[in-house]
């Protein structure tokens, strides 16, 4: 379907799943690139590039990214991807018993329609094979986030932390620059992430005819920004396992103001996030979840008072 | 699926079409009962009960309702229900020519994926036949209002106005009320409609084990108001066309104090609406359509400061 002046519609909001091996398995760096190129391409993505350090490896996908250490993934994909697949996959070939923890989310879709699959019929294919608790965070009347982790004892490291920031229709000068074709170095530049991030080693991509994705990692950590800037379906996601309540929450704070989202989420699990925001907020979603995490959800969204006119498709 | 404590999820965001004769044609109130059984089979709904007066015929659906005039019908169906084939029914019957004026509406829906079609499908079997405009009132991002209208000269009557009252996650006393088995008496007396508008004739319907359907006329004028309580996708539509702004605003304010809805929607074609809430506002959406018609949409919702628990699926 073709919207608002020729812009494609694309599903930017993402599917993710955290795999942890048990101790003592092989070390996940060690598998060869066709392993992964395999894994990518059974969601319907590709490799297009990778970064790596002594102690994580990153590719950059057509659609999100991946990343791997030595003894845990974690994937992240957008558009139609079937992330499903990819997961079968894997558990298909460690075996359940060589898996300590798996946690699949998937985001609300902009157009859930377009997916082969719903959160549901992904759990009931694991259901199948493993045991497990399916949860949504959020109402089904507005931003939610549906999460099913392995029911399997678990304790994460006590510096295991994630936090994702999903921000909805971005406007304002950044967001339009977004929306011209550009170069990735000229996002980079409109980030700033070097200013705020500056040592992380990065790997981005610029798509024609717009939509950016970026990797970057430092040691264990890594961040990862995927942008969709189309105007009917704009979503951008930033995600990073930092402890930013420590580190830098002023980076959340840079990245809402830059690209002014009418709406955007905060989902952090094991560890909190308080951010200085004149946003309207939602109520706060928080379960500790069976394998050891404590995860919360929060929407925030804003007021409007501007006269439009109706959208024609 | 089955949610929260047995609940049954029940998709109670409606589908309409008004279709308007053109002069000349019959008088639909003359067409047999088997005629309006066919029509309402087509979308895989059934005729539950019917009033009537001098001026027109109001049907009970089993999912929702069916109103008939001297030169026109507006049929609204919610749940799995495929309105489109009862539009497609009535214009192969009747003939392009003999038709003025057709609107079809579709609302957001709480699980699209459980619908038949999208409404880009319906549109694209609809251009099929007739050359018409299709447009979105509202976001993707929340709630939205799509509307199909025919391409044809119409000028509505002076006095030719609809609101639509659309209220989401239902709250508090009442919506308690609701979720409990009650009877059709019950209800009507909870909402109180004989004390705000007595003149009307009433035919209404409580389902098992819950969920409520009401008619009303008088003279040309009709209120129909539709109820499905469930947690999780509770919905309450309120409509009609007399004027509300000129007669009793109050209904409206009076059913959003009493339902409590976390969001609501008000959707009007040719009046305005200046209600009186503390609620936050979304944009207003607002378009002369083709038609002849100035249709107004607009979200109103709440913040929240409370804690809750993820939601076990």
């Amino acid at each position: 379907m073709v919207l608002l002046g020729g812009a494609v519609f694309f599903e930017g909001s993402e599917k993710k799943v955290e795999i942890v091996l048990a101790a003592g398995g092989q070390d996940l760096r060690n598998l060869e690139r066709s392993f992964w190129d395999d894994l990518v391409a059974q969601c319907k993505a590709t490799i297009l590039s990778h970064i790596s350090n002594q102690k994580m490896q990153a590719f950059l996908l057509s659609e999100s990214s991946l990343f791997v250490w030595n003894d845990r993934i974690v994937m992240i994909t957008c558009g139609g991807t079937v992330l499903i697949n990819s997961i079968l996959s894997f558990v298909d070939i460690f075996g359940v018993d060589a898996i300590d923890s798996i946690i699949y989310q998937r985001k609300n879709e902009y157009d859930p329609r377009r997916q082969e699959s719903s959160f549901m019929d992904d759990v009931a294919i694991l259901k199948n094979q493993l045991t497990g608790v399916a949860l949504r965070f959020g109402h089904l009347d507005g931003h939610h986030n549906y999460l099913f982790n392995l029911e399997k004892k678990y304790a994460p490291a006590a510096n295991d932390m994630t936090c994702e920031l999903l921000m909805y229709q971005i406007q304002g000068p950044a967001a339009d620059v977004l929306r011209a074709n550009q170069s990735a170095k000229n996002i980079r530049e409109l980030i700033g992430f070097d200013k705020i991030a500056g040592d992380f080693a990065y790997d981005d991509f610029a798509f024609s005819p717009y939509g950016y994705s970026l990797n970057g990692i430092r040691g264990e950590d890594y961040i990862t920004m995927h942008i969709t800037p189309q105007e009917d379906s704009s979503y951008i996601s930033f995600e990073t396992n930092i402890d930013l309540a420590k580190e830098n929450v002023a980076i959340i704070e840079h990245l809402i103001d830059l690209f002014k989202p009418n709406s955007f989420d905060l989902i952090t699990f094991n560890t909190n996030l308080n951010i200085h925001t004149d946003y309207l907020k939602g109520p706060l979603y928080r379960e500790n979840i069976s394998c050891g995490y404590n995860v919360s959800f929060k929407q925030y969204f804003k007021q409007s008072n501007l006269q439009l006119r109706a959208i024609k498709l």
